[in-house]
């Protein structure tokens, strides 16, 4: 089966820039944990490209050699025929790098959708986004951030920036892995 | 705050008896991390109690001792007047002890939702089962498996069955952590 619905759709997870628990901007680590599960959640909705974004040259190497073990290992096996409409996780040093990517492959530069807990001008809730989505002529990338959040300037600049996912009891540290999966559930699963 | 929206619901993640990928019956390893992520999502929607299914002693001390250092660091240090009100772990031997021990504490037999892929006479979509939830007169059981999958004889004696997160891409092989995740921010998420 081909993925006609979600094609267009691209995640990047942000190292940096990032704020750390004290608010300092700060590169993080590359989770390989977050990077597993967050491949494993975009194949299941179908997304285009998974960026894993860091500008440090060991983490990339570390993410390089995660993928291909899994790539050609599991990935490889599970279904051979769908091998090419299955996710491709690259690796870029800064945001804008995944955004010139995406321009290159397809043409047409992607408007950028951002989860934060801030009110911003251009925030929109999740069922305007998930229209957004739907329109085939445009390409989507999907930015979420590690440690304690984005730096706000990058926000800022986002096309589109989505309410954060919100619990029922006022806590709301969810991981980032269950974080995208909820919010890429919201977007993009089939209609009930 | 409290949560008058979710108190009346539990979590159950079993690790006995559950099917490995030859479809042999196991005892699947705990994962840690599966706590941790699971305590923080359970959190974050509100879930009454989370229990860790397993009957291999060495495996309920490991939690047990993880859960403490969780609860009594950043758990209690988070919000140290809302602890009360935040998730209770507790470790089963059994799926019917947390059965047994939610009827002890509630005074009410709790039914059980489980999601499996193969349809039963008592399967539900997902907006039927939304609406069972917000019956405060019963409690709610959501059993999750590990591995491959839990033992068909436990899934047939459930209460209700839910169709498993399906994808867009054919592909549905989400980390049970995720699967979570999706499930209660389908079935407990504020309308939007």
């Amino acid at each position: 089966m081909t993925n006609p619905t979600a094609s267009n759709i691209h995640i990047a997870l942000v190292h940096f820039p990032v704020y750390n628990k004290v608010g300092d901007i700060v590169t993080s680590s590359v989770t390989t944990l977050d990077v597993h599960d967050i491949s494993r959640i975009s194949r299941t909705y179908g997304i285009a490209t998974f960026y894993v974004v860091t500008p440090l040259s060991t983490q990339q190497v570390l993410v390089e050699r995660m993928m291909k073990h899994w790539l050609e290992g599991y990935g490889s096996t599970y279904n051979p025929t769908r091998k090419e409409a299955l996710l491709v996780t690259r690796v870029k040093n800064v945001l804008d790098d995944a955004v010139t990517d995406i321009a290159t492959r397809t043409g047409k530069r992607p408007k950028t959708v951002i989860p934060d807990a801030k009110s911003f001008p251009q925030s929109r809730d999740y069922p305007t986004i998930r229209e957004e989505l739907k329109n085939k002529d445009e390409q989507y990338l999907l930015v979420f951030g590690t440690g304690w959040g984005l730096e706000h300037g990058l926000v800022k600049r986002a096309d589109f920036v989505l309410a954060p996912i919100e619990g029922l009891s006022g806590y709301n540290h969810l991981p980032v892995r269950a974080a995208v999966s909820v919010i890429l559930d919201r977007l993009l699963a089939r209609e009930a």
